[in-house]
C-alpha cells in the first residue's frame, strides 16, 4: 500500500468514526504512543484497586479514558508478549516459543541464537506505508543479534536495550547488556548506565522518558505521524527508580518504580496537552504479562484478586492493566468489558494508520475501535499458551483449562513459586496436567480468581463446552505453527561486540561457539 | 448537654472548618447518613478494583468525595461490628464478645440471652442532644429481645429485623425472624416479606430503599436534622435482589445484590440532589465485615487483594471499603490513608453535630473530620480482637500478629475454610498459635495479602517492636472489659411472639427455658 492509499483510507476512517482533523488542519492519521510496561500487574494501578493509591496520573488517564478490565497478554512471559504485541500474532505463530519441552515458557536471555523472522512484518513497518516516524525507547526483547536489530523491522529511532536489565549484573565474566542509541551501542547497562542493585538507584527511567518528550517535540515540529513504543523496564527485578522516586512509596522499591513511571506518564500526556495533539494521539498504556510474584514483597507487583502470577497461564500471569486516551475522541470515564489482547495493539494501530492488516497471514489480532469509538462488544476467544501448549482458553466469561501447571515439584521445592500463599486443589499443579478431555471450567465474573471450576455434571459446564469446543478445534486444526526461535543457545552469541563497541573501546572477545538446547525449566 | 450547647458547638465548628449553613439559611448541624453494608468486601466496588465495575453510583460517589484504602471493622462479624459503631467502643468494652471459649467470634442468633446494655450509649441517642430524628432501616443485631429495641435505644424510628435474615429458613419449627415497623412487628421473613430462597428474588432492598427515601424526605420537610441508619443486608447470605436486578450481573446473584445496592445508593444521593441538601448532608459508606468467603462464588463477594475473610482478623476479615460523600465539604476525588475505623463514625458525626463524646468511659473512635476536612493523617492503632483476645495490631504500616488461626482442623475438615484457595504457612493455621512474645510482624504497604512476614533479626522488625509494644501494653493495662452480652444461649428467647404478633395473629409459644453455654465455634 502507498502512503497515498493509506491517507485514503484514514480520510474514510474520519468519516466513519467522527475522527477529527490534526492540529494543523490537514487531515493526518493519528499519532500512536503505546506504553507498555514490564512485569506490571493488573492490581498494581490506583484504578485497579492498588490500596496505597499511588498512581494519581494513570488513574486520571484512566478517568479521562477507557478501561480494559479484561485485557490479556498472549504470553506470560516478556519476549513472546512483545513479539505478539509488534506481530498482531500469537507466539506460536510468529516463531517465539521453544518446542525443546512441552509447555515451556521461553525468552531472550543472552545465549539465545534465535530472534524476531525476517518474515514476520512489525507494526513500524506497515505503519511507514502510512508515514509513521517510528521510535522504540526502551527495551526490544526481540533477539540481539544484528538481524534482529529494531531499525531493521522497522523503527526508525531506539534507545534503550536489546534485552532486560537482568544479569550478569556486571559481574564481567559475562557481557552486560548494552544500550543502544539507533544502530550503535552508546554503554552497558552496570558501566555507562548505572544501576544500584543495593540502593534501587537508576536514573534509566528519566532517560526514557526525555527521550519520549523530544521525539514527540521533534515529530510535532516536523508535522510528522509517529508512532512511539515506550518499553520501559524499571518494574522489572531488580527494580529501580531514580534518587527523588527512591523511598517515597508505601510500597516500598516496587512502588518507587510504579511511582516514577506514573510520573512519567502524567508528563508525557502534559506533553501532549501543550502541544495540543491529544486529539490527534491515540495513547495506549498496558504491561507485557503479570506480576512477577516470584520477586514480591520487594521487587515484585500485585495481581490484585487473581490466581497467580508471571509465567502462568492462570488470571495473574495473563490479566493486564489496560488503559486507552485518546480525550475528544474517546468518552471519558468509559469501562469496556471487550476481551481484549496485546496483539490487538497491532490491529488496532493500522486501523488508525489507515492501514488493512496484511492478508497473506494469520493475524490475531482484533480492531478495538469499535469497542473504544462505539462501545461494541465484539465476541472473540482469549489463548493461553505456554510455549508450544494451549493452556487455556476465555470465551465471555468463561475460561477453560486444558493444561495446569504451576512449575516443577523440583523447581517448588527449591523455592521457586509462582503463587505464592494459593494453593488451589487441583489447580495450582506442580506436575503439568491435562484436562483436554474433561476441561476445567471458571467463571470468570463470579470467580475471578479460578478457585471454583464448575461441575462437570452442570448443565453450564455442557453449554459452555458445546460454546467452546468448536472454537479451539478450529483454532488448532487452521493452525501452522512458526519455526521456533528458542530453541538453540550459545554463549557466543552473547552481547560481546555489538555494533558501536570499536569507538568505546568496549569490544569483548566472545567464545567458541558451542550450540547446544536452551534449557527452559518453567 | 442541651441542644443549645450542641447548636453553640455546632456554630463553632461551622467557623473552624468552614462549613456552611443549612438549606434554610440556618446554621442547622448536618444530616448524616450512614450505609452500612452486611459482608460486603474490600474488593467489591469498582473503585476498589472489582473487575466488572457494576457499581457506577458508588465509584461516581467515590469520584465527588474522598475513599479510605485503610478503613477497618472492629471485628470480623456483624453484631459486635455493629455495636462498637454505635457505641463507638472496641466490643470488648461494650460486651459483645463471649467468654466461652478463648478468641471465638460471636454474635445475636435468635437464641443469644444478650444484647446491648442499657449502660451503653449509642450515637443516636446522643444525636437527641443536637436535636436529631434517628431512624434505622434494615438489620439491628444488637440483639432481639424487648429490652434491646432500637427505639429502646435512641432511634426513633425503625423499619427492619432485630436478626438477619439467616435460618431456620422457613421450616416452621423454629420463628423466623420477624420484621420490624417502630415498636411492632409487621411480619416475618420467609412470610410476610418473601425471599426466594432458590431464585434469590427479595423485594426488601426496595422496601428499605423507599423506607430511606420517605424519612429523608419527611425530614427535609421538616426541617429536623437527621440521621439515618441505612443497614441493608442483601449481600448477606442468602444474597437477594428484586426481579430487575436478577440475572443482571457479571458476578452471579451476589453482583445481583451489588447492583441493586449500588443503584439504591445513586438514588438516595439523587434524592439529597435534588432536594438540594447534599451541603448539609454527610454520607458515609462501609461494612460491617469482610467478604464472607465461605459463601463464595455464588453467595460471597470479593476481599480484593487481602487474605482470608469474615471470621479472621486477617486483612479479608477487617478491612473494608470506605466511602465519605459531602459535596462542596469535603474535596471531590480525595484519597485518604488516614486508618479508620467504623468507631470513628459514632465520634465524627458527634462532632458533626457539635457534641462530645460520652467523658465517662472510653471511647476508641476518633473525629475524622481533621482528616476528611483538612487531609490530616491521625497516628492511631486499629486492633483486632477475636472475642476477647487481641489478635493483632496495626499502627502505621505495621500489622503485628499476636496470635493466628483461621478455624479449627475438625471445621475445616468438615469443609468450613475461610481463607479458600489461601494458604500461607505458619500464617493461615488451623490451630490457635501464639505469638505474643514474638509477634508475626507484616508491612501492609508492601505485602497487603500478608504473605511475608518480616524476619526476626531484622532491624526493621526490632524498631516495629519497639513502636507498637507500648501502645498494646498502654491498651491492656487500661483495659476494662465489659460484661460479656453473647455467652448464655436460650431457645425460649427466640422470636416467638414478639410486640405485635397478636394483632397478626402470628404468636407463637415459647418452650420451656432452658438457659446454656452458647457454642461458638470459631
Amino acid at each position: 500500500m502507498t502512503p497515498a492509499d493509506a491517507a485514503m483510507r484514514w480520510r474514510l476512517l474520519l468519516v466513519l468514526s467522527a475522527v477529527g482533523l490534526g492540529a494543523t488542519g490537514v487531515p493526518q492519521p493519528p499519532n500512536i504512543l503505546l506504553l507498555l510496561m514490564d512485569d506490571m500487574g493488573w492490581g498494581d494501578l490506583g484504578v485497579y484497586g492498588e490500596p496505597s493509591r499511588e498512581t494519581p496520573n494513570l488513574d486520571r488517564m484512566a478517568a479521562e479514558g477507557m478501561l480494559f478490565p479484561n485485557f490479556y497478554t498472549a504470553n506470560p512471559l516478556c519476549s513472546p508478549s512483545r513479539a505478539a504485541l509488534l506481530t498482531g500474532r500469537l507466539p506460536i505463530r510468529n516463531g517465539f516459543y521453544t518446542t525443546n519441552g512441552q509447555a515451556r515458557n521461553a525468552y531472550t536471555p543472552q545465549e539465545v541464537v534465535g530472534g524476531i523472522p525476517d518474515t514476520e512484518l512489525l507494526l513500524p513497518e506497515l505503519l511507514k506505508g502510512a508515514g509513521y516516524v517510528s521510535k522504540i525507547v526502551g527495551k526490544w526483547h526481540l533477539g540481539h543479534r544484528p538481524q534482529f536489530h529494531p531499525l531493521k523491522h522497522g523503527f526508525d529511532e531506539w534507545f534503550g536495550s536489546p534485552n532486560c536489565h537482568f544479569g550478569p549484573y556486571d559481574n564481567r565474566a559475562r557481557p552486560n547488556i548494552p544500550v543502544y542509541r539507533d544502530w550503535e551501542m552508546v554503554g552497558r547497562f552496570y558501566e555507562e548506565f548505572p544501576i544500584n542493585q543495593k540502593t534501587g538507584e537508576a536514573n534509566l527511567t528519566q532517560i526514557y522518558l526525555q527521550e519520549a518528550l523530544d521525539f514527540i517535540k521533534r515529530q510535532q515540529a516536523a508535522q510528522r505521524p509517529f508512532f512511539l513504543y515506550w518499553a520501559i523496564d524499571a518494574t522489572h527485578a531488580p527494580v529501580y527508580a531514580s534518587k527523588p522516586f527512591l523511598g517515597t512509596s508505601q510500597r516500598g522499591r516496587y512502588g518507587d518504580a510504579v511511582r516514577e513511571i506514573d510520573d512519567s506518564v502524567g508528563k508525557i500526556l502534559s506533553l501532549l496537552q501543550d502541544l495540543r495533539i491529544t486529539e490527534n494521539t491515540f495513547v495506549f498504556f498496558t504491561s507485557d504479562n503479570g506480576a512477577a510474584l516470584i520477586s514480591a514483597p520487594k521487587q515484585g507487583g500485585s495481581n490484585g484478586p487473581f490466581l497467580c502470577g508471571k509465567q502462568t497461564t492462570f488470571e495473574g500471569g495473563m490479566r493486564e492493566p489496560a488503559i486507552v486516551w485518546w480525550p475528544g475522541r474517546i468518552p471519558a470515564g468509559q469501562v469496556s468489558h471487550q476481551l481484549g489482547s496485546v496483539m490487538d495493539l497491532f490491529t488496532t494501530s493500522l486501523s488508525l494508520a489507515g492501514l488493512e492488516p496484511p492478508s497473506d497471514r494469520v493475524i490475531d489480532g482484533l480492531n478495538l475501535l469499535p469497542a473504544m469509538l462505539q462501545g461494541k462488544l465484539m465476541d472473540r476467544p482469549i489463548f493461553y499458551y505456554r510455549g508450544n501448549t494451549l493452556m487455556a482458553v476465555t470465551l465471555g466469561q468463561y475460561k477453560a483449562h486444558f493444561w495446569t501447571w504451576t512449575n516443577s515439584w523440583e523447581e517448588f521445592r527449591q523455592g521457586i513459586d509462582f503463587c505464592p500463599g494459593q494453593n488451589i486443589s487441583g489447580v495450582t499443579t506442580h506436575t503439568q496436567e491435562e484436562h483436554t478431555k474433561l476441561p476445567l471450567v471458571f467463571h470468570l465474573g463470579r470467580d475471578p480468581g479460578e478457585r471454583y471450576p464448575l461441575s462437570f455434571a452442570s448443565t453450564e459446564y455442557l453449554d459452555v463446552l458445546r460454546r467452546i469446543t468448536p472454537v479451539v478445534e478450529q483454532h488448532q486444526e487452521a493452525l501452522v505453527p512458526g519455526q521456533p526461535q528458542l530453541n538453540v543457545c550459545n554463549q557466543a552469541v552473547m552481547n560481546w561486540a555489538p555494533p558501536g563497541c570499536e569507538k568505546l573501546g568496549k569490544c569483548l572477545t566472545p567464545p567458541e561457539s558451542v550450540p547446544k538446547k536452551c534449557s527452559w525449566p518453567h
